[in-house]
């Protein structure tokens, strides 16, 4: 059994706990806030044994063999830091860091220190999304040259921190990462090309709304982020032959392909939490002795920090760039 | 009845003289080729009395009020030029011009020669498309901010010209200014910001596939170009309530107004040529002394030009800059 240590109390962090004990391979074995009270009562709530009021002690305990981080933004960087030098892997929420140097750092520190490090993104390990680039490999919608994501986050506003650049606001950085790894797993890492507009919040410290264009050879990438509308997430690839369509692709137990001769096949993948994937695969890699993500390898994570610090730069400039992680 | 001359004996005449009998306001007097056979062939088949092998001569042709020009796009410039100064009213087909200074050029031209000048985009006068600006100024499917454009050409590259830069060929400046119009009768002139991308022809001197963003306030338009694909080109209109669908929006009969309830509404408007309601606009405007259109009006036009100049310049760079009209 993989023993977690959990690093805030963030609100992903019962769903992950849940995902954890369904995994069968891990066990989260601690939870660290910076209140004891509250990681008390996290720890209560769902049958962890040991809770901590900072994040230090969380570090200190021997049994802990990797620490999930879904800190908030802006403390992804330094956390993940202390975690690598306290010789614990880590399983490092999105977005991974803020700067794109920053995440260059951590992996140079975790192979410094021998510890496995990897960008958690659950998406990639689902089976309806495995599915999905197996659809695309055997040719069945043929040649993609058109991929869009609609992704809406309405609510996002409600996080205290949500428009505040200097804690990593913003819903570009706060949601680019999903599509981009999905779209990276799909047709390969890294991208040729790509800019944006986006609508800023208030004083013009984050943005509220965003539109990327990106280009990987001939294949195009159109993404809409927004945290103002309210529609079903979507991410669609549009082949010679025919189009599929993910519902919510960051957490989809289905998917539907729709061919041009106006066939249209419903796939779906009964599952429980969406988070096992993600934890299975960490662990097999663990007792495998990889140090990187095979599928999240450290080229994807820093391809999706690089197109957020870049666009961010182009469009809030030093008051960007001054933002330290 | 407008006398209408028509200057190119291109693929577009044909159509575009079936609209004008249809019209029951206008007449088609008179046509010119660089080859008189094939204007004599043409008149022939299409009904016009009178064919000339020389634009010269269409232009001394006092009978002729309107001089239509559909000619290939790097001509479009010095032929409506010639037109002005012959003192005839000019319909220019889309792209107005190759640059937006010759765009300015011509409109001051008309000014100074008393005459009018409108670039022709039909789909703005389509009933259909009329309905659907009724539709969102109605608030049926709530504010919108997310504009779609998925435009397949497939067969372009059939037109001799269509990969020549000199000659005004590409995807962005042969296809742009249909959406680019629709977009601004339906949410106003101008846009605040744009960017994109694209897909080169082979050896690189026109695009073959683009993808470009665009933004007004905080509504944001996605519009993909692409001559590699075959599929219904659609206009779709992101709303807070509900979602337009407008399939083959530059000459449609129909739209679907799908609402976030579930509930769907199919408009239909059944019509002949798509090219009457136009032709029926421009005899008014002329019938009212109008000098520019009211709809189509020269900042539409201008800003038609303008991002398409602008996007050459960036992709293109002094290439594109010495192309002259």
């Amino acid at each position: 059994m993989l023993k977690i240590g959990i690093m805030s109390g963030a609100s992903i962090v019962p769903r992950f706990v849940e995902g954890i004990k369904e995994s069968g391979v891990a066990q989260a074995v601690a939870i660290a806030t910076r209140r004891l009270e509250k990681a008390q009562q996290l720890a209560a709530e769902l049958g962890i044994l040991k809770a901590y009021g900072s994040y230090e002690a969380l570090l200190s305990d021997n049994e802990i063999e990797l620490i999930y981080i879904p800190l908030i933004n802006h403390l992804h960087f330094s956390a993940a830091k202390a975690a690598i030098k306290a010789k614990k892997h880590v399983l490092l929420e999105k977005p991974f860091t803020l700067h794109s140097e920053e995440a260059q750092e951590l992996y140079a520190l975790a192979k410094e220190h021998k510890v496995f490090l990897m960008e958690a993104q659950k998406a990639l390990f689902l089976p309806a999304i495995e599915d999905v680039k197996k659809t695309i490999e055997t040719g069945q919608i043929g040649k993609v040259q058109l991929v869009e994501i609609r992704d809406a986050r309405p609510g996002s506003e409600k996080i205290p921190w949500f428009w505040k650049m200097e804690q990593g606001g913003g819903v570009l950085i706060s949601n680019a990462s999903y599509p981009l790894s999905v779209t990276q797993y799909l047709f390969g890492t890294g991208f040729d090309e790509y800019n944006g507009l986006c609508v800023k919040h208030g004083e013009g410290l984050t943005d509220e709304e965003c539109m990327v264009n990106l280009k990987k050879k001939e294949l195009f990438i159109s993404l809409f982020l927004t945290t103002k509308m309210d529609f079903t997430s979507t991410y669609t690839i549009v082949g010679e032959k025919g189009t599929i369509i993910i519902p919510n692709y960051w957490k989809t137990d289905h998917y539907t392909i729709q061919m041009n001769n106006g066939e249209v096949l419903k796939k779906d993948f009964p599952m429980g939490s969406e988070f096992v994937f993600e934890i299975r695969h960490v662990a097999d890699l663990l007792s495998s002795g990889k140090k990187q993500g095979t599928v999240v390898d450290p080229n994807m994570t820093i391809t999706n920090v690089q197109v957020v610090d870049d666009l961010y730069h182009k469009w809030f400039g030093d008051a960007w760039k001054n933002v330290k992680g």
